[in-house]
């Protein structure tokens, strides 16, 4: 099988949901999931509205936010600054703050993801494998495909999928 | 199976191909048609924009556009004027004249395919089957997903796609 | 006075007027006009646009377009080419279409006011004279402002405007 | 005179200059000044693009921010949250933290302006006085409109400005 398993996420604080999501849990449906920083102004000015859009059009999705804080910790860090940043842009989807890694670096699902950086989508199949990591711009033509892909072999009971014709990281 | 053979398009005048291009000669891989009009609104503002930057982001797909004239045949309707319009708009895909039908109705092809208007997108698969027709907007994300669906089954070599999920006439 | 008057247009064919609109006639108030091609990608992508936001923006101004076709005759160059085109887009303020020359150069206002191609921007002030002349691309701050001088003048009764702090043909 | 003098601003905190910048020391060039929010996402999308968009247009202009922060204080209101934003937004135009005004209400230089929120836009001539206040969307050909008024008020050495034609709060 050329998939890894998305590693579990390690996360300090959750919001917008009664209980923790582990990627166990969520494990029957595809999971979209966007890592971002409230300050970084790729992740304001195109990736939430994407994110949004997609997990709109496809409702079969579990969209989730990772808050993956690996600059300026002081600012953007905290529960506190997190719940303003959701509260003002009306965002309702579940968040989890990212687990602060010690010291000034990466947190710990960022460092498990080898992120590059904010935004990152990750698609997870509903088998909880890592099918496809965008670090920046990706089009929405090509993420739809990579969705749509993700719930059609949910619903087909696929757990075979071919090999990824599209590459490692995905086609943009 | 679910889905019917595309019929064959009926075209009084090529451009931008060496020769006509009929269906069963462009079987094997997936075809993404436009159908407009040149002086059609949606289709210069949305539909062609869209559809140049689908074919761009799949090249696996045939691109085709089906000029299928179906009111003020007399402005629009000459290859003349339709050669004019290719050029201005510095369009270098295939392109056909869609037959007149003869007085002032839709033409042959428009009418095979019982088309309500323009813009409207036909996708047909490897096989030659008409898998979405999209009269009027389709999301990128939408699109993007059934085009990427053909060309995976097109590289699998699979004849035998599940009926379609997303209904009728495509998710928007 | 460092205008010169605005050549009068010469009009072969007026469209959504009872009668012919002679620069004459439009004294009084600022006048923008409009000159395209009814198959020019600009014209209709950005040109009409920006045209019909400005004019909206400020009713004090009298809109007009000008179909000044240079090329392609044979299939923009008919009123009844450029009554599809109006009636498609939904274009109601009043149209000329642009005197022939003769051949196939460029029609005779187009030559009067030395146009450079299509969409060009021709702004003319309460007393008649010619102020800006924009061929291609303005932005909206800049057109604002050389709109609301004009109208500024006529409201003020000044007909002694400073030299143009902007240059000759208009800042972009 | 119609226009009342604008209240001098009060800032607890200069960023991007090397020097307090009073309203006095501005006099002799028109001033645009946006009173933002780092975390209102109308300030975000919107209100910066164009606000860097116009003193980009117009180097005239003296461009200037303004932090009124009047909710959320202690995840915005601090300076290292500020600087924070503008570095992440890449911001250098000199911007001020508006003095808080004890408690939880707005800070004093929105409440010497009676703002009704933010993103608000201040547009002060070059003789000191309050032009233009518009809270929220304006549109580009409007604002144009205003700030080329005052460039040219302050060239031709004008400071008898007619009455306002657009109103209060200014057309947008």
């Amino acid at each position: 099988m050329p998939y890894r398993r998305a590693p579990e996420w390690q996360i300090s604080h959750w919001f917008n949901t009664p209980e923790p999501l582990t990627l166990a849990r969520l494990q029957g449906r595809p999971v979209l999931a966007l890592a971002f920083q409230m300050l970084c102004p790729g992740c304001v000015s195109h990736g939430w509205p994407q994110f949004l859009r997609v997990t709109a059009a496809f409702p079969e999705l579990y969209a989730i936010g990772l808050h993956s804080v690996f600059e300026h910790h002081d600012v953007q860090g905290t529960p506190a600054a997190l719940a303003v940043f959701l509260h003002e842009y009306g965002i309702d989807v579940p968040v989890g703050l990212d687990m602060p890694g010690g010291g000034a670096g990466p947190p710990l699902t960022m460092r498990a993801y080898d992120m590059k950086g904010t935004p990152t989508l990750l698609l997870i199949d509903a088998m909880g494998r890592l099918r496809r990591q965008y670090f920046g711009p990706v089009s929405d033509l090509h993420l739809g495909a990579a969705v749509a892909a993700l719930i059609g072999e949910a619903a087909a009971g696929n757990d075979n999928p071919p090999a990824d014709e599209f590459g490692d990281v995905g086609r943009r």
